[in-house]
């Protein structure tokens, strides 16, 4: 049998990468020959948390080889996935995403829990499987907590997100709230970023009700640093649509000091974003008061008004 | 909070009534109010088991209120699921079949395993959950395994199953081959079955590479008993399949004392069933050497074929 590859979605953020890493990790103690790779750039916030743990990333990878057996964690959709998914052998998915355009011949090992971050479930599965976390895998494991919860602030944070992230930080030696504010300002840095490189970064495409609709979402200390260059932003995003047929792109400038949401939306659906937020978009943008997480407020918000 | 509704398959066999009775059970005693319910007439070999144990049979429903929240046991794809699916709020998925046609907009608790049967995954939850199996509620689950592996020969049955089948039948009093037996021909009586009910007691419709496809399997002591009536059988599927606009009508007799099948193919991809197990249809038939396993064994090579 040869070895089975685990990797996290396309423009990886710090829960898709170290789910990757931890979850080889779980597997290789497990006697199961794994090999953690990503889909694309490992961003600064991820860098920030494999440094300060001195963990490798994983390597990057373009395709797998037909008839691989492979582990999605932290996505499940097919267009978030490796170019040919459909070549490969699903053998597990281990996630905590809504469920949709996914499909096997085979029955498989599913595991999706409505908890804010792939990494909570892991802990878990350590725990299950009789495996000691590490001191680098408690450090990866509480960086994609903080990441995805920003620093337990999120809707999508769960009680069990907030116990498993004061547990692993004990375990990986760090103090949670100075940790996580350094490693989310390491992640919004975005002052050597191009336009096109900011509306890509953590961009996910999404079908809606047989719309396409693409959302990327940004993380800022100062939104203002970003939207200054609207007029370039949209010239991209323009791009975007124009080569993706997009119905609508939503771009999302989330403040990780106060909590809220700067929005700019272009296509042929903006109007949709008007209902799902009820807000009025002027000159394409809109303030969305304490939205801060794509998954739980904007996605299943902005699916509804597309029915 | 309203109640959540927990339901199998159209079609409901043993495994998908029971897990319906017993998860909500589970859920019961854990503080959620939950009503199991089905969505068709139980077969024959399930009122046996349900006799037995002297359990009620679930309650019939064709539609959930819209926004329910609902729970579904023993399988995932919208096409077997309860007419107005996505009027619903899925909550939970508990399965052991592929995943595919199953779309939600939030996440959910979704948990599939590559065992035998749904009954070997409650099991387990029972026990996650620190929760006492009872005899009729042990009863129920090893019905369903027995039913599920043909007492534990299809190649579906894996090692989960036979332990969980083991302390099952203990935990319900009962010789597991002894009662299996007995519950497996209670169910292969097709004495006073119309053609109608043949091939429509059992059957599922599946999607493969955008082909519309059905497959209906019964179990006999007497294949022939079946198939001598392969005139007034075909009449019946022609009629199914102008109905549906299917492509494919497999119609699987599972010999459940020598463990192979007779297939009966009709419809214009009726060729794809000669790929898939490498045999000849002569009249439209042919036998299946020890293939007793629609989901490990027919749907999976089907599916290949349709490529």
């Amino acid at each position: 049998m040869g070895k089975t590859f685990i990797f996290g979605h396309k423009n990886p953020d710090t829960d898709t990468i170290t789910a990757a890493l931890a979850y080889a990790h779980l597997k290789n103690e497990l006697g199961v020959k794994a090999e953690p790779v990503r889909l694309g750039a490992v961003n600064k916030e991820t860098q920030f948390a494999l440094d300060y743990f001195n963990v490798k990333e994983p390597r990057l990878i373009v395709e797998v080889p037909e008839n691989s057996d492979v582990i999605l964690v932290d996505h499940n959709e097919f267009q978030q996935s490796v170019e040919n998914i459909k070549e490969a052998h699903i053998v597990e998915v281990i996630d905590h995403h809504r469920v949709a355009n996914f499909e096997t011949k085979e029955p498989l090992y599913f595991r999706v829990e409505p908890v804010g971050c792939t990494a909570t479930i892991l802990k878990k599965m350590y725990k299950e499987n009789d495996v000691a976390i590490t001191k680098e895998i408690a450090g990866l494991l509480v960086s994609a907590i903080i990441s995805d919860s920003l620093l337990l602030k999120s809707p999508t944070c769960t009680q069990e997100d907030v116990e498993a992230a004061h547990e692993l930080a004990e375990i990986a030696g760090v103090d949670l709230d100075q940790y996580g504010l350094d490693m989310l300002k390491a992640g919004a840095d975005l002052s050597d970023k191009s336009m096109a490189e900011l509306i890509s970064m953590d961009a996910k495409e999404f079908e809606m009700n047989g719309s396409k609709v693409e959302i990327a979402q940004v993380n800022a200390v100062d939104t203002n640093a970003v939207l200054v260059h609207q007029e370039e932003l949209e010239t991209e995003i323009n791009k975007t649509i124009e080569g993706k047929n997009l119905d609508l792109f939503l771009f999302v400038v989330t403040d990780i000091l106060n909590n809220d949401s700067e929005a700019m939306a272009l296509g042929k659906a903006k109007e949709n974003v008007e209902k799902a937020f009820n807000v009025t978009l002027e000159n394409n943008r809109a303030l969305l008061k304490g939205v801060v997480s794509r998954k739980k407020q904007i996605v299943t918000n902005l699916t509804e008004a597309f029915k």
